[in-house]
């Protein structure tokens, strides 16, 4: 599909995140109140505002769930309404009026998250980690070819790109010692990911076409975890506090109709998979994707480059899984990919792979080195598709690292 | 503390759950829509059309979050208001035409559960299952004494009592099988739980004081979950589908007022807690428990009698580590204490104790055996704290075993 071109100028720009083709949608204050607004070049469309020919009431509250709610149909009835509206001359007397620059906006949460489920779907993450931690020949547990592993996560923790990230305090037990302390974690990480909101409920098992269907679109997530606080508490009952501090996503919901000339396989399995989770086509995505970290007040430096085709399983592979237990999903829940790791060395999507537990730290454009975070780095995601003569971006997806608070006098 | 009289007789007898000590808080149908109600006796109070002294809003929607929302003051002004209200002749006359009887009404769910947090604080339910998996030597995890391990849950899957529990599908494997297969679930088995339910927000870290006062009340809670699709998912990151399929809440919500004559110390510490962690008092109740079980058409059998008092840590202890990571928690979010087992072998809160993983068969009063859960089942919990001539109960806590769903043909 070639670029469809816009009577936004910047909007046709081969460099823009935002082409007509894109449309991703979010949720925007520029001092006037939070809206919900829909990228376009280097605008918001201020959308409530135009005739998009929906019910005022989808429009009613900062978030797009009730838009999420209303589901498949009027979602494709509003992005061809809306590429009408930015694509012909005779509307824009009536919508120029209601764009909004990028540059005088904060963008905000897109939507309201209501269960947020965190899985570990990445085969190259999965082997690095599980043979720092279990050696080589015991790198994969055993169901990892059969089931899309995954946790339920904490939706209270999911902020906004651009929000502060304050390193977590919490049990860490050195490895020599016998007892716990209580402090700041020491090995505080990111973990590069993808992001699939659930569009449309299910009270029941699923398929994973129907899945498929029910997802609405896609964002970047940063799942950032304490390392150390996660290896002593995370047995038997798997991560909680070293997961719970934050989780930052993109401020544009990338749709999936935008991202349909993108699909492609999953990788060819080692192992068959169960009925209920093969795939009726391709599920997955080609999106390019890169980390960048930077000290305080220094140049950055891309330390990661993976795409999220690396990924064994698809959201809507885990998304039906998810379901297989009677479990009801809801408007709004979030899916985190698990961490997307390719096969190459600097393709990693975190520092405990990047720095192999610490023991070969990264070295970075300024000179500095870098095992885990260190306090004033700011973290940046970033990722797009790429199409014919356009790009497809999700907005950078960031976060900076603030000094743990002190410790509580009575914590001491 | 005495039993407190009221007018209404039924509240003054010794055998019912909801003297005027009680005063929980559920929502009711007695078929002309979903109210906030208070158990009295044998009567619901229809709260919202008696003179309560608050504002309307706080009974807008059928659930009481926004009572919750409305802070500790509120809470303490509504529970003396109704205190007198149900007490003093005077407003008889007002309040009695608002009494509906609780076997005109059924009762429905208490509040909107945000997010649902299960946690393992049950020393001897943890010995037991380590014993049985791990060996009697390996039995405690070396973090078990140092922290209240705890997990996120499905707060979608949160039910009233009454609601019935279909038998989930899964990803199964046989011990001696190379592969999983897909089907029914065979090891399904209850939990005996108290649920906390959190009334005040925070964002950021709270100390155990802190985290009692933000306690609202305390329900009863089924973590149900089946054991064969735990044991073949749960490594490395913990339970997920297994507990994903219903987890049974009782329907009335028994403040923490009503429960502080019943407060008592968690059990000495064999290792210290970490500051942190320690307890400024009390913060365990002595509640009664008991698990009873009907096979279909037949009476039940009472298969476990424990205490809540037999917890480690308490609901204060688990809300304030929860909070260590910087973990913002809302209101209606709802903490599991975990399994509580006894000391003795008839005091285990789950099956798969009850019958050591299935090897030795319980046998129930109609002659028959249970190792797991049965289509048809009847289960329930009850729970009672005993006062000076009263008791303060929380309403059975009930669900029946439907069979599973038929495969559908995709997963085949």
């Amino acid at each position: 599909m070639p670029l469809k071109t816009s009577w936004v100028d910047s909007a046709n720009s081969a460099d823009t995140d935002f082409p007509l083709n894109n449309l991703p949608y979010g949720v925007f204050d520029d001092g006037q109140g939070a809206r919900m607004g829909v990228a376009i070049g280097d605008f918001v469309l201020d959308v409530a505002k135009v005739d998009h020919g929906l019910s005022p009431d989808l429009f009613a509250a900062p978030e797009w769930n009730a838009v999420m709610a209303a589901g498949p149909k009027v979602w494709g009835a509003l992005r061809e309404r809306l590429t009408l509206l930015l694509s012909d001359q005779a509307y824009r007397g009536a919508v120029e009026p209601h764009l909004v620059a990028q540059s005088d906006a904060r963008l905000l949460m897109p939507f309201r998250v209501s269960e947020y489920t965190d899985f570990y779907a990445g085969k190259h993450h999965a082997v690095n980690v599980g043979t720092m931690f279990r050696g080589a020949e015991n790198a994969l547990p055993p169901n990892w070819l059969s089931i899309p592993i995954g946790y339920n996560g904490r939706a209270s923790s999911v902020v906004v790109s651009g929000t502060p990230v304050k390193r977590p305090l919490g049990q860490l037990k050195a490895p020599d010692a016998e007892l716990p302390e209580f402090g700041p974690s020491k090995r505080f990480d990111l973990e590069l990911e993808f992001g699939a909101i659930v569009g449309s409920p299910s009270d029941g098992m699923v398929s994973v076409e129907q899945a498929d269907d029910m997802i609405f679109g896609y964002v970047l997530l940063n799942d950032w975890s304490a390392r150390d606080i996660q290896a002593w508490e995370y047995q038997p009952l798997g991560p909680f506090q070293a997961k719970a501090t934050a989780t930052t996503i993109s401020p544009w919901i990338v749709t999936k109709a935008a991202l349909e000339p993108f699909r492609t396989s999953t990788p060819e399995r080692e192992r068959p998979l169960l009925p209920y989770l093969q795939e009726p086509g391709p599920m997955i995505y080609d999106i390019a994707l890169e980390v960048a970290l930077a000290p305080e007040g220094k140049d950055e430096t891309v330390i990661a480059q993976s795409n999220y085709s690396h990924m064994y399983y698809s959201a809507a592979q885990q998304l039906c899984h998810h379901t297989t237990s009677g479990c009801a999903m809801r408007v709004g829940d979030l899916l985190g990919s698990g961490t997307i790791s390719g096969p190459e060395p600097d393709s990693r999507g975190s520092l405990l792979e990047l720095s192999w537990g610490g023991k070969e730290p990264l070295t970075l454009g300024t000179g500095e080195t870098r095992s885990f975070l260190e306090d004033g780095d700011t973290l940046t995601l970033r990722g797009h598709a790429t199409g014919d003569g356009y790009r497809i971006g999700f907005g950078d997806c960031t976060g900076t690292i603030l000094p743990a608070g002190p410790i509580p006098d009575w914590a001491k």
